[in-house]
This record gives structure tokens, C-alpha cells and sequence, in this order.
């Protein structure tokens, strides 16, 4: 096993360009004294035990600060154009324990900050500044600017989330080269499974093994929860327990979506690959649709192309092809398509924005969150409703799912089962489900595929072929 | 490289126990009709974002329940001895992207419990059992049991955790053999790190490798965030940043204290050895005193010893062997351990019960936890205040630093200088620190350490001479 190789410094991140964008979206009077503040993560124990938690640094702020660890504060002065980071306080007992903080000089050497003030100074500052509004995000704690004399009337919740989730929209070209870093490391981890997996290992072997590829090339956090969905899991879209063991059988395939993350910065793949090695005649006539979906999506994909209409589009292909392998029947293209019929078998969006997390803000309306799964799913469809712009990073990501559930929902509705050709339905139901998902980030006239591992049949035969010399032994 | 073994399946684990004796340490009336209910921990989002994070259930309900998954809950028919388990009610929707829950027999199958029924079900269920008195934990949230009707009146808050805490603290056998299982693969994590380590790489990259062995042998959570503290950074006691990179140096040590944990059961293990591969004459003075420390410690460790005597004799041994090295000066023995001198190189106590949470409970006062590192020190020397038992399961991990810090609040106080040859301390400065744990159970007369990573000078040079040979190719 050759010596790894460490080529992930961190480079200081100018995210002193983040704030002036911010600043200038937020359309403020050059003439009003108008400052930012936001409070980053705090540390967290498990429960009621002293067991800390791993941090993972809140993305907003990781956007205006690029600081990774816990306790800080940044306050953006937009009347001066001056970046104030506020490290936290330190208790000396604590630092028997974790050590000496950094200095302020250490720190801006690290983070693209203009002064680094004490949190006790914070009041004099604010009493200095004396500003007429403070942006701040609904969700903050304002605690130490309030205590500082700021009042309630003094702030704006409203606008400051709607600037960020539009400056995070477009990403900088730096932005861009640790998403482009994170697709590329995290397809070496999806080429590492396509070498190594085999019947009989569990699910979670394959996810160690997937975060350990990216771990070892500087990404220690994934950017969600890894799906490793083999056999009929793989129609099961969040399927996260991971539990289960490889199966047999020469259907059977291993979909895999998983990304890895770099100083916040994500990324979103999924392979879908035979377990095998060998994609059985019904694995690829299922694969190879999604791969055309993918394919002609792609080849419309720039600058101005509306999303509704490439998700549209995929659907079309989708209909098309459901038609030709005979799943459905008794009806034109048309009238199928018109009532929703390919949904039965591909019920999420074919992407959406990717940056500081895994679906990214910008396109979606401001506050509009929620943890149903249902209105997630609209949420995704609907995620950019406006043209295309170069510097977007987004996914693509169509997929064909044999699931019994949404099926049966289907069947099951008044005069719909005849549409659906059973016969053929088990034939390919052991297929499970097939998604194939790239990472890309617009360009002038096109796109730039940031991710790299292969999708052709062809290609991942070739690769998988190759699983006799040990992935772990050659990489670098 | 071989192909990876897989002995890592459930079996199920015998929580009905834990339930009974709990049930006996709440030395419930047996003509009272007593229940007791637990809510599982839930899953929960990043933030204001989408993104789930990684799951780990709650001590306490695990060790009822034997449940890793969220949204359980349990109750514990006392008077009837019956356990209840109540999965979370999974809305159609989510059964796409989630796919479906275990059904009432696999769940009956995977866990030791009497009954599954639905959350719908509790308030019945509740009217019938008719209990006076329901044992809650006073951090639960009660809400599905009030809303069945339970009134506050009923809820006993306070006697569940000091008998939960009770039974926690003596361990089964099956939980002894989860431990040791966790315990003798994060010894296997240990030797790679020794074989593996070298001058230039990142810590993280030490991290990444220790956690990717715990993952590959069916470990995939860590019990607590790794200590990968390298150089100056060794006499750090919770340094979890683990950003710097292992210095040259002949001096210069690597410090790992991280354990993985299976089932929720943890482990908790710290080596210390030489970046180079060969301890230079100070680095080997100063481990050798620590594993001194541990061994005499170790030799004393059996049921009816008393935590605070070993600890106070580990203390005696570092303060002799102080005076023996040149370090501490200008007293007799007595004297000097009278200042309590040598807690200007030790200031941590000597170990902790481990089970379910890595500083598990039983020992500490109900309800007194804190999240001050100061107390958290004070708590651990404190943590076992009665004699030792049989089937305790405890860390034994003394422990030697050269922490400018401590060093400077000791020799600062008046009077206090005299005592310390600075000459010498900067002649072992370079050491940074040493820290030697193993994770033992109490056995009849003694102890059994489930501890196998190698600790002599001797053991570790020879592992560490076999680095040209690597560990991933002939590891199991």
C-alpha cells in the first residue's frame, strides 16, 4: 500500500467577498449606518451526558465567516466595510482541557477578516458604530447584541435570509473548487465501492468504506446521511439504516448516493451498479433509461434553460421509454404522460442546488422550511423557479424505481390499473431502483460535470471487472 | 488485502433484565400498580436545514429498550411485569422515502420486549393498566402519556434515574461482552494508528484511519470524539481539534485516546507512543512512570478497593518517581505530596465507569451534571465514591503532562516556585505528554482488561519496526 498522499490544506477562503455581496443584495442606503451580525454554532453534549457532539459549523455563518469550530461571532459593519470576527471566551480551566484558542493574530491569518475583537468589547464597539439597523437572520440569538443596547426595533429579521439565500445561489469561483474537490474525492469513494462490494458484505461495511476514501483525503464529514440501498432498497429514496447485507441473485444492484464535504462545502452522487459486476438484460434496460434521462437533460442544460422544463423533459423520456419495454400500456404517449403515470415510478425532483448544504438555499422561498418528507419532495421539484445562471451548482439526478408502495398507490386508484402491465412490472421489479446523480456547475454555455466516477454500463462493467487488485492498494 | 470478516450481526440483548432490576431498585410496593415509561431520543435536522443528522439513541432507553433507531417509546408494566414497546407512527408518505417500518413481529424478533403496540393505543393501554404511580425520568418528555391522561400527580421524577443509575453501574454479561468486543477492536484501531502514524501526516488523517477500523468490524460510531494529539499537544487532555500535523522530533509523542462503541456500549482507551517509532531516553523515563502508575494501580484493583485510594496511589508513585527524575525539589516526599505538587503534571482523575455513555453513570449524585470541564475534572476524581464491585466496568488511566499552563498556575503561587527544577521541566518538555488507559472489568478477585493494545516500551517498538509491512493488507 503506497503512502497517502495530503494535498488538503486549507487555503483561506475569501469570504470578505461573501459579505460585500450580502451587503450589496441587501440594497442598503449608503447613507445609513447598517451592520450584519450572526452568531455561529455552539458546542453540544448528547442528552443529558457530558459527551460532545460532533460540530458542524451552521452554514449561514460558515458563508460570512468560513470559521469551522464553535463559539464565534461575526459582525459586518456595511456603512465602513469592515469584517469584525468575535472569537469565544475561553475560561482558563478550560484551557488545561482543550488547549490554547488561537490568537487574534493566528486568526486572521486563517479567516479573511478585517479585526478580531474580544466578546467583552463587543458594546464598545456597537456603541462606536452606533448603527441605525442590524440585518440579522429570525432564527438568531441576539443576546449579546441586545445586552449590548441594541434594541428590538433596531433590528431587520426579514431581509438578511433573503440576500444570503441569493448570494449562496451563485458561487464563486473558490466555492466551486472545494464543491469540485469534494464530487471528485467523493466519486473515487463511489469507484472504491464499485470495486470492493460484493453478496454478503452488509450495507454499513460499504458505508464505512465510503466515508473512509473521503476521510482520508481531508473529508471527514459527510454532507448527508449516506444511502447505501442494495436489492430492493434501492426503490426506497432516503433509505438510511444501512442494515441490511448485500443480496445475491443476478437483478440484484447496489445504489449508492453519498458526497462527501470540505470546509462545508458538499457535494451530491449517486451510482446505481450491479452487485455482481454484471448488469443482468433487465438491470440494463432499467439502467440505460435513467442514463438517456440523464444524457438529454444534460445536453440542455445552460445558462437560461428553465429547471420545471428539464424535469419535464425527463419525464417525457421516462414516459417514452415505460411505453417501449411494454410496463405501460392502453393508452398514446400523450394521454399517459398527461395523467402522471410515469410518477409511479420516479417520484422526487432531477435536482437541485448544491454549496454549504446538500440542498442548497436560493430558489426556495425564504423561511419555507419543514421536515415533511412529502412537502421536501414538492419542495425539490419546485427548487429553482427561475432561468438558469452560470455559477448555479446543482444536481441532476432522474431515476426509475420499482417501489410495491407507490405502485400500489397507483394501481389502487379508480381506473388506473389497467394502464399498468403487471407482467412486466414483476419482471423488472427485482431491479429495485436505479438513480444516477452528478454534481455540476453551470457554465457560460453549458455545464462542467464536477463529478467523475463512470456511468456508462460499459465503463462500470470495466471497472468492476477490475475488483482483483485491491482499490485500497492502488489508490493514492 | 484479505477479504474483510463480517462477525458483527445483532444478537439480541437481554433488556428485559435490565428492566426487572430496575424494576427491584425501585422497590415498588408489589400490590402497587407501577409503571415506567421512557421516550426515545429523535431524529433531528441540522440547524434550519434539511440535512438529518447521524442518530445515537439515549442511554437510558437503550439500556430499557435495546432500540437504536428514533421515535420509541417504552413502557414497563411493573405490577404485571410487561414490557410495552411503541414505534413511531410512519405517515404513508414517508414509507417512499423512508421505506417501511419493521412490522410488530420483526420488532418482537430484534428486541426483548412483550408487546408492541401503537402510539394510537397508549391511552387505552394506559386505561387499563390504571397505574398510581408512572417513574419518569425528570428530563422526559411526557407528553404522550399526559395526553392519555396520566396526570402530573402520578409521575414519580426522581427515583427512576437513581435506580437506572444503580443498575447501570453493574454490568451484564452480555453487556460486559459488548464492551469488550468494542474495547478489543478500538486496541486493533490502536496498533494500526502505531503502525501507520508518521511525522508530516495530519492528525486528522490518524483520525479518519482509527475510525475507519472501528467501522470496518461493525463499529461505526466512535464512544466520544477521538484525541489524535501529537507533540506539545499530548498534554492537552480533551484536545478534539485534531488539525495539526505529527511533528519530527526524537522527542516527539502521539497521544490517541479514542474507543469505538457497538450497540451503544463505548470503550475508552489511550495509548501514547514515539512519531519516530523509537521513544528517545526522556520520552521513555516519562512513559514508563505512567505505565509504573497504571501497573500499581492495576495490582491493587479488585472488588472492595476503594476508587479514591488507587488514585491517591497513583498520585504517591508520581510524586517519588518526580523527586527520583530531578523534577520536583526542596521537600521530603510527604511534603511535597502534601502541597499536592505532582497535580501540577496530573490534573485529571484516574478513571471512570464506562458503559452506555463513555463517563457512564452510577457513583455520580442524580441529576448533578455539568458541562464546566472544571467540575466535569472534579466529578471524575469523585466518580466512584463506594467500594468496587464485581462486573464494574471502569477506565484505569494515569496520566503525565508538560502543560505550560499548569505549569505556570502551579509555580506562580507564592512560595510554590522553589519546589520546581525548571531545568529539569524543560529537559521533558519536548515529551509533551504520556497517558496510558485500558477499560477493565471487575472480576471475582481481581480484574480481566479488555484492553489488548500493546503498553510496554518494548511491546510498542516491536509493532512499530513491522510499519514497512501494512497493517490494512493482513488485518482480519
Amino acid at each position: 500500500m503506497c503512502d497517502p498522499v495530503f494535498p488538503y490544506s486549507k487555503k483561506r477562503i475569501s469570504t470578505s467577498y461573501h459579505c460585500r455581496r450580502v451587503g450589496k443584495l441587501l440594497q442598503t442606503n449608503p447613507n445609513e449606518r447598517a451592520v450584519i451580525y450572526h452568531r455561529g454554532g455552539q458546542g453540544a453534549v448528547r442528552d443529558d451526558t457530558d459527551v460532545e457532539v460532533d460540530f458542524r459549523q451552521e452554514s449561514y455563518f460558515f458563508y460570512l465567516s468560513g470559521v469551522e469550530h464553535p463559539g464565534f461571532h461575526i459582525l459586518v459593519d456595511l456603512y465602513n466595510d469592515t469584517i469584525y470576527l468575535i472569537p469565544p471566551t475561553v475560561p482558563d480551566t478550560e484551557i488545561l482541557w482543550k488547549g490554547e484558542p488561537d490568537t487574534a493574530k493566528e486568526l486572521l491569518e486563517i479567516y479573511d477578516a478585517d479585526k478580531v475583537i474580544a466578546e467583552a468589547d463587543v458594546p464598545a464597539l456597537l456603541q462606536v458604530l452606533c448603527p441605525q439597523v442590524v440585518y440579522v437572520l429570525d432564527t438568531v440569538d441576539t443576546s449579546i447584541i441586545k445586552a449590548a443596547g441594541i434594541h428590538e426595533c433596531q433590528l431587520d429579521k426579514v431581509c438578511l435570509r433573503v440576500a444570503m439565500d441569493e448570494s449562496r445561489l451563485i458561487k464563486f469561483p473558490w466555492e466551486i473548487e472545494h464543491i469540485r474537490y469534494a464530487a471528485q474525492i467523493s466519486s473515487h469513494a463511489h469507484m472504491a465501492l464499485m470495486q470492493r462490494a460484493q453478496a454478503g458484505q452488509p450495507e454499513s461495511y460499504c458505508e464505512a468504506l465510503f466515508r473512509w476514501v473521503c476521510a482520508r483525503n481531508g473529508m471527514p464529514r459527510q454532507c448527508y446521511i449516506p444511502i447505501i440501498a442494495s436489492g430492493s432498497r434501492a426503490a426506497t429514496l432516503h433509505y438510511t439504516r444501512n442494515d441490511k447485507t448485500l443480496p445475491e441473485g443476478e437483478h440484484a444492484m447496489l445504489l449508492v448516493d453519498a458526497g462527501g464535504e470540505r470546509f462545508c462545502y458538499g457535494s451530491d452522487v449517486t451510482r446505481t451498479f450491479p452487485i455482481s459486476g454484471r448488469f443482468s438484460s433487465e438491470a440494463k434496460t432499467i439502467y440505460e433509461i435513467v442514463l438517456k434521462m440523464q444524457e438529454t437533460i444534460l445536453s440542455q442544460l445552460k445558462p437560461g434553460a428553465m429547471w420545471a422544463g428539464l424535469h419535464n423533459l425527463g419525464v417525457y423520456i421516462l414516459c417514452q421509454e415505460l411505453i417501449r419495454i411494454g410496463i405501460l400500456v392502453g393508452g398514446t404517449h400523450e394521454e399517459l404522460l398527461h395523467l402522471g403515470l410515469p410518477r409511479a415510478f420516479y417520484f422526487h425532483g432531477t435536482g437541485h442546488s448544491v454549496g454549504l448544504d446538500v440542498h442548497d438555499v436560493g430558489g426556495r422561498t425564504a423561511g419555507v422550511l419543514t421536515n415533511s418528507y412529502h412537502e421536501r419532495k414538492i419542495q425539490s421539484q419546485m427548487l429553482i423557479s427561475r432561468p438558469l445562471k452560470k455559477n448555479m451548482v446543482l444536481t441532476v439526478e432522474p431515476g426509475l424505481y420499482f417501489n410495491p408502495t407507490s405502485i400500489a398507490m397507483w394501481t389502487q386508484k379508480p381506473g388506473y390499473a389497467k394502464y399498468f402491465n403487471m407482467d412486466m412490472i414483476n419482471k423488472y421489479m427485482p431491479v429495485g431502483g436505479v438513480r444516477i446523480e452528478d454534481t455540476v456547475v453551470l457554465t457560460e454555455d453549458g455545464y462542467d460535470n464536477l463529478t467523475i466516477a463512470p456511468k456508462t454500463v460499459n465503463d462500470i462493467e470495466a471497472l468492476m471487472a477490475c475488483r482483483a487488485q485491491s482499490y485500497m492498494d492502488s489508490m493514492p
